[in-house]
Formats: structure tokens, C-alpha cells, sequence
């Protein structure tokens, strides 16, 4: 197998049922090789979303491994999992490779991706994620909400409020996010997250652009007329310590994909702030695989 | 409303750019109920896959709360966070609500679910994995793989491997089970989890049925003889402590929903395996909305 500088191989799994899966139109070249263990290998190399290259294993033994001998330098990440290179001679060890993200994403239509919605108590980012997951569900595109608060009910449930605490709930929520991504969908989380540097921890779990931070840029006084919680109302008569905003600080974007700002009466509807976001999606291709 | 016993209703959204949705032909009921704040709300009830009332909000305002007088005893769980009972009077807060696991189960036509495969190490636990996510994935199923050591590269990668870490890595791995199922996806988790307390725990957080255990039932010689990591080779020699099967017991499940046994060279193979468990599926409706 020749290795193409800057295109990325991967094997695509133990497929007998697919024996005669047609390779997509974007099919750029096909090649076939005999391995041990009465195994065959197919590849196929197309042009997807991404430059890449796809390969198929069609008909192989599980278990099997398969011996090419030619450079492959620029296979990376995942696929050096699957094959371990050595100097020129290639050692394909095929482990039963599985249905990848590339797979998921052409079964959705979409791009698995992380939208990040930032912003103080009350600025609105639930009710964006709500309004976002309608939008995109009414053009049938999968979502899943990973919320602050309900996070906090099940996986995060260990987690208090103490500084410590509240970095490993937004880490924790990244790496979900991440897995949700991987899995093709189109992930929207929902949280305060206040500092800068846990959001771009986040941010550097993904893939350039698969991380789109939404700012809910509203001011604290806006943001405390509404108090839908009453919680500022609780911090400022000191009942909550540490509430961002009041005694915490919020670390505004620097440079985030989308700002949202709301200003007195000047409100966008929760539709319009979320076909804003849907727009973006679509001019970066996440709304096709 | 009249809540009606043995069905489950909820309220589905807030939806201004719905309000033409039509009802699904399975519709049962149809009500309309003038609240205050400038809202509308109507109310379609429908049996669905399970059993249940499905409502709509058709034109509301946003964060509106409507005050209906009739008994709704029946209704429970996630509703009873939308529409606070208090005896005879039902005040419906309505919290911007969201797509939902119903909505997406009906856009990817399956019902989403956690398959958790347990057995010892080098009992065919990933390669079963892969073979019913390829197998799911040829019909048109959404799948994702949880996997045990690689879940711990990302969110568990603050775990080590004494005891309580070894539960902590298994607890946060049915939580996000149990998130992947709630988004829809058929959620496979491939892990050893050697202690059926740590495994039932799990199974807790999923509604019935929807956590589908499988039991690699596969000796403790014939994993050793594989030793695909050459880890048992490693735990004879000492060098690993605690390793199931070895020096750590391994429980293995009681009244689990499926069994898959291997015995010497009487192996089923992978792709058998998997057709076991997608027939299971299949039977238990897994495979539609």
C-alpha cells in the first residue's frame, strides 16, 4: 500500500456482509492484495469531506494480520493503531476494526461536532440549546444536549461547587462531548464555564473546527432582571459564595466562532440565535457527511 | 388535562416553527387549553412505541406557566419536572423543553439502548463489539462503542486501577451509557467489569430492558491460551497485581439477558455472535422507533 503524503489510510473493518459494498463515487483509486492466513485486502481510496484516504478490508480472516512492504510515513493516529510501521516494511495489524466516525457520519448526513454555549446564569444558553435541537432536529440532523445542571444529576454527581470540582466537571463534559462527536453527533453543551483556560482545554480535544464556542454575550445586569432561578438573588444576600458574575469572574471569549449579544431590549428570539448558529453549521459543511 | 392511568404524558416544546406539525396518525386525543400569558397550549395524545401520552405545546410563550385544575396523578418522572402536581391543581411550568430521546429515536427509526459486554480479558469482548457495530451499522442503525481501556485515555485518564477507581471508571462509563442511550444510540460497552454490584449499578440507571447484558462465557484456560495482550502472561509472572480471572475474582452474571459461551474449538464466530445479539434486538423492537 502506498502511503499518499497529506491524504490519511484507515481500515474500516471486518466486513463479510459488505462484500460487495460499492465504493462511494468519489472513489479515486482501488486496489486489491493477497495477505497470509487466506485473507484478502481490498482498498479503497476516495476523496471524503475531509482530504483523506478510506480504505475497506472486504474479505479478511479475523484476527489476521497483514504484511505490506511498502512506506507508509504518513499514516498517523488512529491508523497507526492498526498498522505499525517500521522503518519501510509496514506490519498491517488488522484489529478488528470497527465501524468508524467517517462510517457514523454518512449514516447521519452530518458532522459529528461540539457546540459550546458560554455565558453567565441566565444569559440564555439553555434556551439556545433547546431552540438549536429543534432547528436542527426539524432538518432531521441528530443532537444531544449535555446540559450543566443535569450532568451534575448523574456522571458529574461526585462533583461540588469548589474550584477543583468545577474544572473536572467542565473536563468531564469536554471529554463526553468529544465521545459524542466521535459518535456523529451534532453535541451542544450547555454550561457557565467562567474561565478561559478549562473551555480551551475542551476546545483542544477536537479536530480543528470541531469546536464551536457560542458566547452568550449579555450583561450581568440583564442577566440578573431575569434571574430565572433566583440564584442571584441568592448570591448577592450572600447565600451562594463563588457565583460567577457576583464574587466570581466570567472570562469572556477572546476569540470564539460566534457571539450572541443581547442588549436591553434589543433580544434576538431564541430561533434567530439559533438559525445564526445552524447558518454557520452549514457554510462549514457540519449539516452534510 | 386529564392525566389518564397507565399513560405517560409529557410536554414536547416549544415550538413556534411546529405549529403546523401534524399529529401522528397513532394521535388518540386532541385538546386545546387557553392559558394565561398570551398562550395557547394543545395537547395531542398519542400511543407510541410504549404506551403514552404524547403532548404538544403548540403556542406558548416562552417561559409562560399554565394552571390546569385537573387530577394528573398518573403522571411521573421526567413530566413531573415539567408540570409540578400539588393534589388536585397541576401547575405546568413549562421549562423551554427540548428535543427528546422519543424525537430521536423516531429520527434514527431504532430505540436507543446499552449493550454491556462483560467477560475476562481475551474473551472476544471488543472483537463482539466490533462485529455488532458493523453488523448494526449495515442495516442503518446509529451504534458506539464505549470502550473499557479506551474510555480511559480520555475521561477516565484520572483513574488508576486500585479498587475504587476501578469502580469509579465502570460507574462514569453506564453514566455516559446511559447518555449515548438517551440520545438514541445503540450504546455498546465492552469492559471486564469483574463485580456484578458494579454491573447492576449500571443496569439501575437505564429504564427496563433498556440495558442488555452480555455474558462472554468463555473459559479461563482458552483467554489464557489467546493472552491477545500478553497480559495474563504478565499477571502469572507478578507483574500485574489484581488481574481478573488470576488474582482478582471475576463474577460472572447471574440472570443476564444473553449468554454467549465458547468452548475450546466449538467457537462461534464473531459475526454469529453478533447476529445472537441483533436478533435479540430485533425481538425486543430495539430495531424501530
Amino acid at each position: 500500500m502506498v502511503a499518499v503524503q497529506g491524504v490519511r489510510p484507515f481500515v474500516s473493518g471486518y466486513l463479510p456482509e459488505f462484500e460487495s459494498r460499492p465504493l462511494p463515487p468519489s472513489k479515486l483509486g482501488f486496489g486489491r492484495f493477497s495477505l497470509g492466513n487466506n485473507a484478502v485486502i481490498n482498498l479503497g481510496f476516495c476523496r471524503g469531506g475531509n482530504v483523506r484516504l478510506r480504505s475497506w478490508i472486504i474479505k479478511a480472516m479475523e484476527e489476521s494480520a497483514a504484511f505490506l512492504t511498502k512506506d507508509c510515513s504518513a499514516i498517523s493516529g488512529k491508523d497507526r493503531q492498526i498498522m505499525s510501521c517500521n522503518g519501510k516494511s509496514t506490519n498491517v495489524m488488522w484489529h478488528k476494526s470497527s465501524v468508524d466516525k467517517f462510517d457514523r457520519q454518512e449514516l447521519l448526513q452530518q458532522k459529528g461536532c461540539v457546540i459550546w454555549i458560554t455565558g453567565l446564569s441566565g444569559s440564555g444558553k439553555s434556551t439556545l440549546a433547546c431552540a438549536l435541537s429543534r432547528g436542527l432536529h426539524s432538518r432531521g440532523k441528530l443532537t444531544y444536549i449535555l446540559d450543566g445542571d443535569n450532568v451534575r444529576h448523574g456522571l458529574n454527581n461526585d462533583l461540588g461547587f469548589k474550584a477543583e470540582d468545577r474544572a473536572e466537571n467542565i473536563r468531564r463534559i469536554g471529554e463526553v462531548a468529544k465521545l459524542f462527536a466521535d459518535a456523529g453527533v451534532i453535541c451542544i453543551a450547555s454550561l457557565i464555564s467562567p474561565y478561559r483556560k478549562d473551555r480551551d482545554a475542551c476546545r483542544a480535544l477536537l479536530a480543528d473546527g470541531d469546536f464551536i464556542e457560542v458566547f452568550m454575550d449579555v450583561p450581568l445586569q440583564v442577566c440578573e432582571e431575569r434571574d430565572p432561578k433566583g440564584l442571584y438573588k441568592l448570591a448577592r444576600a450572600g447565600k451562594i459564595k463563588g457565583f460567577t458574575g457576583i464574587d466570581d469572574p466570567y472570562e469572556p471569549p477572546l476569540d470564539c466562532e460566534i457571539v450572541l449579544k443581547q442588549m436591553g431590549d434589543d433580544c434576538s428570539s431564541p430561533c434567530d440565535m439559533a438559525e445564526t448558529v445552524i447558518s454557520y453549521l452549514k457554510e462549514k459543511g457540519y449539516l452534510q457527511a
